[in-house]
C-alpha cells in the first residue's frame, strides 16, 4: 500500500523561511487594549520603557534562542497591523456585557497602529530587550514579546526530537492537561478563563488547550484573555488592567505623600473608562496590606478584587476582612485568583471559598505551558522560566513593582527601598517564584 | 488567518465508501504461514472447519456492529492478493536466521492464494460466521476475520465521538501505552513481541504500538507476529505454531490410545519442517501436565516452550521442573509467555524467572486493545472482548481444546468429556478469561 503524501503541504513545509510566532496585533491580552485606550485619554505623552527580565537566571536564554530568529519574529510582529475583520470585531463585540467598549475615535486612531521599534543586545547570556517610547506603544510590546520569546525556547528545546518522541510528547501533554479538566469538573460553580498567552509553549498549543477547557467545562470556562482566540473561537475576552498602571503612576508621582495615593489615584482613572464588572482591584502592586489599610470607602464598591501575589487562601481571606470591615457582604463580591495556578491550587482556593464569595481563575503558566515530564527523555528546556516584561520607567524615572511576594519585586534597589518606607514591609513571607 | 484545508484530502474522505481494515494477506500472523506450508505439506486434503466464538456474552455483537459492513470487510479481504513485493519479500527474507523458510514450491502455490468463502448468520445477537473447507484455506481465515469484527467493533462505539473527543482518546491511549513502554525499559534482558493482530483496536492503532515498543525498547523489541507490520517496519516476524495443529491431529486420532499421543505427533511434523528456534512447543492444548507426564524426551531438545493459559509463574515453574527431571539446564531455555499480559504481569513473570531461563513475551490484546478509561466519558464499547476462531472440526469430527484455563475450553460436551477422560483435569484452578 502506497502511502499518500500530500507534495504541497510538504513542500511548504519544507521550505518554511518563517513560521511566525504572532501573527495577530489581537494576539495578546484584552487587558492591554482596556489600559491602551485609558493610557491614550489620560496620559498619551509619556514615555515608558519596558523591560523583559528573565528570573530563572539559570537559563541562560540567549544561548539557546538563536538572536537572528528573535529579529525575525520582532521584525514580523512590526510589520502587523490590524485587519478588518479584527477592527470589525473590536467595534461590533460586546465585552463584558457592555456595547462599544472601545470609543470610534479610539479604533480610528488603533487601525493604524504598529508595535515600535525594539532594542536588543546580549549580556552575560540574556537577552537585553527593551521597548522604549511612547507609552501608547510600548506598553503593546509585553504580551508579544513574551509569546515569542517563550516559544522561541520550546522550538529550541524540541529542535532535535525525533517525529515520534513528538508523538509522545504532545499525546502526553493533552492527557496531562486532560486529567487537570477532570478534575476541574467535579467543581461545579467553577468559573475559570485562559490567562496562559505570554507563556504559552506555543499559541496552537495554547488554542488546544483553550478547545479542552471549551469541550470539557463548558458554561464554567468564562473565557480566554487572548482577544485572537477569543475572537476566533466566539469566546468572551477576559481581563481588566495591570500592574503597569500604578507602576506608571507611582514613578510620576511627586513625592512620598503622592507616591502612597498613587495606587488609588489609578482607580479613579479607570472609573471614567469603565465600569460593571470591569471594576475589579489589582491591589498588590505595592503590597495589598498597605493598599486595604488606606484605601477609601469607595473602593469596596467595586465588584471585586484581583490578588495576584499573595498566597490565594490568605490573600483571599486578607481581602474578605476588609469588606467586612468596609460592612460589605463578601457573597457579592468577586475575588479573581491569577497567581500561580494549577488544578490543585484552584480546587483548593475554590473550596475553601466556596458560598463564601464569587470566585473566577485566571489560568496561566500551568494551562498553556505544563510540558513537564512529558517528554520521553528528559527535556528541561521544555520547563517554564519566569519571564517577565515591566515597566523600567516612565518619564525618566525609575519605576518599583513590590508585590505581596519579594520575589517578584522590580526595580532598582534604592527606589525600592523608598517604596517599602512608604508602603510598609511585605505582608506575606516570600515564596520561591516558580513560573 | 485563513485555515488552510487540503481539499483533495478532504473530499477522498467524505466520499469514503469502504474503508477497509484488512489490506493485505500478510496483515496476519506469521505462524499461520509457517502452519499453512506444513499442512499444506502434510494434510493437503483434510477439511476443516473454523468458527468464530465470542466468549463475552454480554456483547450481543450483532447489535452492535452492521451485517452488511461485517460482510463488505470479509468480501474486501477475499478479493486480495499477493503482490509481487509481498512474494519477494517472503522469498528473499530470513526468518528466525533461516534463509529460504518457504520453499519455493509453496510460493509458487501461495502466490494465488485468496480467502475461501464464509458463512455468515446472525443468531441471538450473535453472528454466526464460520469458514467450511480445506484446512489449507480455512486456517487463514483465522486471524483477519478476528480483526474485521474487532475493528468493527471500535469503529462503532466511536461512530458518534466528536473530534475534539477522538482527539483526547487517542492522545491518553497513547499516554498510556507509553507508561507501559517506560515500565518495560526498566528490564535489562527483556525480550518482547507484538502478538496483538487479532485483537487489535485497529490497524493503524496496532503500527502506532509497534512503532512505540521500536522506538521505546530497541533491542529489546525482538519483532511482531504481523507479517506485513515486519515487512513495512523491517522487523522480525515471529511466532511458531498455533493450538489449531494439535487440536486438527487429535480430531483425526483413531481411538483413545492415537487421541493421547497425538500432541507429540504434531511436534515430530513440526520439526520435519522447521528447526531451531521455531522449535517452540505450544503445550497446553490437553493440559501441560498432561503433555509433560507422557512426553518423550527428545521433546526436551527443542528451544522452549510457549505456556498459554497456565498462571504464568506456575505454569512456567511446571516447565522448568519437568527441563530439570529431564536433566536439562532451563538456563539453556526458553519460556515464551503469551497468555494475558500486561506490562504489570510481564514484569512480574521477568523478575521471577530473570537468570533462571530465557525469556519472551508475546504481548497481546493488552498492548493493541487498551482503550480502557481513556475517553472523556466512559465508552464501554472500546473495552476489549474474549473474541476467537477456532477450529471446529476436522473432515466431519468435532474438535477439542482444553487448555490450562478450564474457561477456555472449547468444544461439544461429551467430545470434552472424553477427552478429560484421557488427558486428565486441568491442573490449574479456572480463571477468568478478561480478554
Amino acid at each position: 500500500m502506497m502511502v499518500a503524501t500530500d507534495i504541497a503541504t510538504r513542500v511548504w513545509n519544507h521550505t518554511f523561511k518563517l513560521d511566525p510566532i504572532v501573527r495577530s496585533l489581537l494576539d495578546t491580552d484584552f487587558y492591554k487594549l482596556l489600559m491602551l485606550q485609558m493610557v491614550r485619554g489620560l496620559h498619551p505623552e509619556t514615555q515608558v520603557t519596558f523591560k523583559l527580565i528573565n528570573r530563572t537566571t539559570s537559563v541562560r536564554l540567549a544561548e539557546v534562542i538563536d538572536e537572528a530568529e528573535l529579529r525575525a519574529q520582532l521584525d514580523y510582529a512590526r510589520s502587523l497591523r490590524l485587519t478588518k475583520r479584527e477592527m470589525i470585531w473590536l467595534a461590533g463585540n460586546s465585552f463584558y456585557g457592555t456595547k462599544q467598549i472601545f470609543l470610534p475615535e479610539f479604533l480610528d486612531w488603533f487601525e493604524d497602529f504598529r508595535l515600535p521599534e525594539y532594542r536588543l543586545d546580549v549580556v552575560d547570556g540574556q537577552f537585553e530587550l527593551t521597548f522604549s517610547g511612547p507609552w501608547t506603544h510600548t506598553m503593546m510590546w509585553e504580551i508579544p514579546a513574551l509569546a515569542i520569546v517563550n516559544e522561541l525556547r520550546s522550538r529550541a528545546a524540541l529542535r532535535h526530537a525525533k517525529r515520534f518522541e513528538l508523538d509522545v510528547i504532545y499525546a502526553r501533554a493533552k492527557a496531562k492537561m486532560w486529567e487537570k479538566v477532570e478534575q476541574l469538573q467535579k467543581l461545579p460553580n467553577l468559573r475559570i478563563s485562559d490567562f496562559g498567552t505570554r507563556r504559552r509553549h506555543s499559541f496552537l498549543w495554547q488554542r488546544w488547550c483553550v478547545e479542552a477547557l471549551k469541550e470539557g467545562l463548558g458554561d464554567r470556562f468564562i473565557g480566554t484573555s487572548n482577544v485572537l482566540l477569543a475572537m476566533e473561537a466566539d469566546l468572551e475576552a477576559i481581563g481588566t488592567n495591570a500592574h503597569e498602571l500604578p507602576m506608571v503612576l507611582a514613578a510620576l508621582a511627586e513625592g512620598d505623600e503622592a507616591l502612597k495615593a498613587s495606587p488609588y489615584a489609578v482607580l479613579e482613572e479607570w472609573q471614567r473608562y469603565y465600569g460593571g464588572n470591569l471594576l475589579v482591584v489589582l491591589p498588590d502592586t505595592f503590597g495589598t496590606t498597605s493598599f486595604l489599610k488606606s484605601a477609601p470607602r469607595w473602593i469596596a464598591d467595586w465588584t471585586g478584587f484581583r490578588p495576584d501575589s499573595a498566597p490565594p487562601i490568605e490573600g483571599g481571606e486578607e481581602i474578605i476582612a476588609w469588606w467586612e470591615r468596609m460592612g460589605i457582604d463578601p457573597k457579592e463580591k468577586l475575588l479573581v485568583f491569577s497567581d500561580g495556578l494549577d488544578s490543585d491550587t484552584i480546587e483548593e482556593a475554590y473550596r475553601h471559598f466556596e458560598g463564601r464569595v464569587r470566585m473566577s481563575f485566571g489560568w496561566g503558566t500551568n494551562l498553556t505551558n505544563d510540558f513537564r515530564g512529558v517528554a520521553p527523555e528528559p527535556i528541561p528546556g521544555l520547563d517554564p522560566i519566569s519571564l517577565v516584561c515591566k515597566v523600567a520607567n516612565a518619564d525618566g524615572r525609575p519605576a518599583v513593582k513590590l508585590s505581596d511576594n519579594a520575589a517578584k519585586a522590580t526595580g532598582e534597589a534604592d527606589e525600592v527601598e523608598r517604596y517599602r518606607r512608604v508602603f510598609g514591609a511585605p505582608s506575606y513571607a516570600e515564596r520561591a517564584v516558580r513560573v
